[in-house]
């Protein structure tokens, strides 16, 4: 058994409106890695922002008077502060010039995903898909349209984590399967009943495609081939640990 | 450019003193896909701790006091929790039938890796390798010994964490290679400076080779072929965060 990491390159700059499952399909077919049914594809949250037209052009943002306190204190600027107020539900941390920040989807990262990088020069800041799911299922959607396949889509980001060092990257929107696998009740080729039952194969998927990403390379589509999964309706709220179930947080 | 994982299959089943370098170049060599080098091997946690003999007959453990009540409290196996409490430098939660610990390693974990599942029948328990980074340092010896090829190592085991659902494969040992990959100071295309810097690869490949461990048919070691590393001397030291650099927990 042998899964497939393959990078989707060629692709265009992505401008606000473009057809991402169209420039995905065209560029696949360009490297000779057409799509296929039961593959899955695991695409960067920066180029879904962009088509999406998820940019903030700084100087048309007023900062609040709070967020000009947390950016006094932060050395930070008050724009941006303010634009990660606006993406956020609550803060959960605010220390040492960082905002850890729960997400209006419900996600826990550092600056609720605003982020200055690879956009188009100037001072212009993306913000995260609206709403991740619906971008994943347009896509797949999209794909099935025009190349008449059936795959699975993660839009997945690099997040931090509690306790460990460094970022890795996890789904923030998923369509046409089921995030999480369970193995409740199954039992090992011992007959133990398993204890660790149930896997986060969509962080698993969007790790595994970060390995090609690389960040100075500017490849932001992966195809996963050869990874067995049952397809259906999923979304990341499935991901989302409620509170009270989360002794870790 | 595409990496691919490759299952190692037909591994007999571990006993104490196993020699696991041996046995994974063999069982890679039969089935045709013998290590090369500049390849990584993730090696599951549970056939390192057998081959080390890291397994506790239940009934030589006399629980302590401690344990005994939180084992009345959390209705389990009082000797199991004495066992977790060994493993433990420190309880970070203990709520709902869970214990979240720091192990002597650093690791936060739920029951500091102590497993009943998949260890051979009877009443046995089977604890983490003692010091994974010196495991995984054997086993890339013994293959460098015995195929003459130079590989990275990861140790693996699947732990919970804070915010989301379900679990992932993570490094907690490592070899070869650093399990941090830095940006640092680096820009992108559009001359931006990056934010996120610093990348987990050692959690991320394990996370990747997750995707064919499953967990009913098991598979214990996978290949990954074709992700540029360096080489190098790295510790999973390197991915336990500091408490004072921890926004998240």
């Amino acid at each position: 058994m042998a899964i497939q990491l393959i990078a989707i390159k060629g692709l265009p700059e992505v401008e606000p409106g473009a057809d991402l499952a169209a420039l995905i399909c065209q560029a696949a077919r360009a490297q000779a890695t057409p799509l296929a049914d039961r593959e899955l594809l695991v695409v960067s949250q920066k180029i879904v922002s962009k088509a999406e037209g998820r940019l903030v052009d700084l100087s048309t943002v007023i900062p609040s008077p709070f967020a000009r306190e947390i950016a006094l204190e932060q050395k930070r600027d008050p724009r941006v502060v303010e634009l990660i107020l606006r993406e956020s539900r609550r803060i959960v941390r605010m220390d040492k010039g960082l905002l850890i920040v729960e997400t209006h989807h419900g996600f826990v990262c550092a600056n609720a995903g605003v982020d200055l990088s690879n956009v188009g020069g100037g001072e212009v800041a993306s913000l995260l898909p609206e709403d991740p799911d619906l971008s994943a299922r347009k896509i797949r959607e999209g794909i099935r349209a025009r190349a008449g396949v059936e795959v699975g889509i993660i839009i997945s980001d690099t997040f931090g984590r509690a306790w460990r060092e460094g970022l890795v990257n996890v789904a923030i929107g998923v369509a046409g399967f089921r995030p999480l696998r369970s193995f409740l009740g199954m039992r090992d080729p011992q007959g133990y009943r398993l204890q660790a039952t149930v896997q986060a194969i969509a962080d698993e998927l969007a790790a595994a495609a970060d390995l090609l990403f690389g960040k100075l390379d500017r490849i932001p589509v992966a195809i996963v081939r050869g990874f067995p999964y049952e397809p259906g309706e999923g979304s990341v709220q499935e991901l989302i640990r409620p509170p009270d179930r989360d002794l870790f947080r």
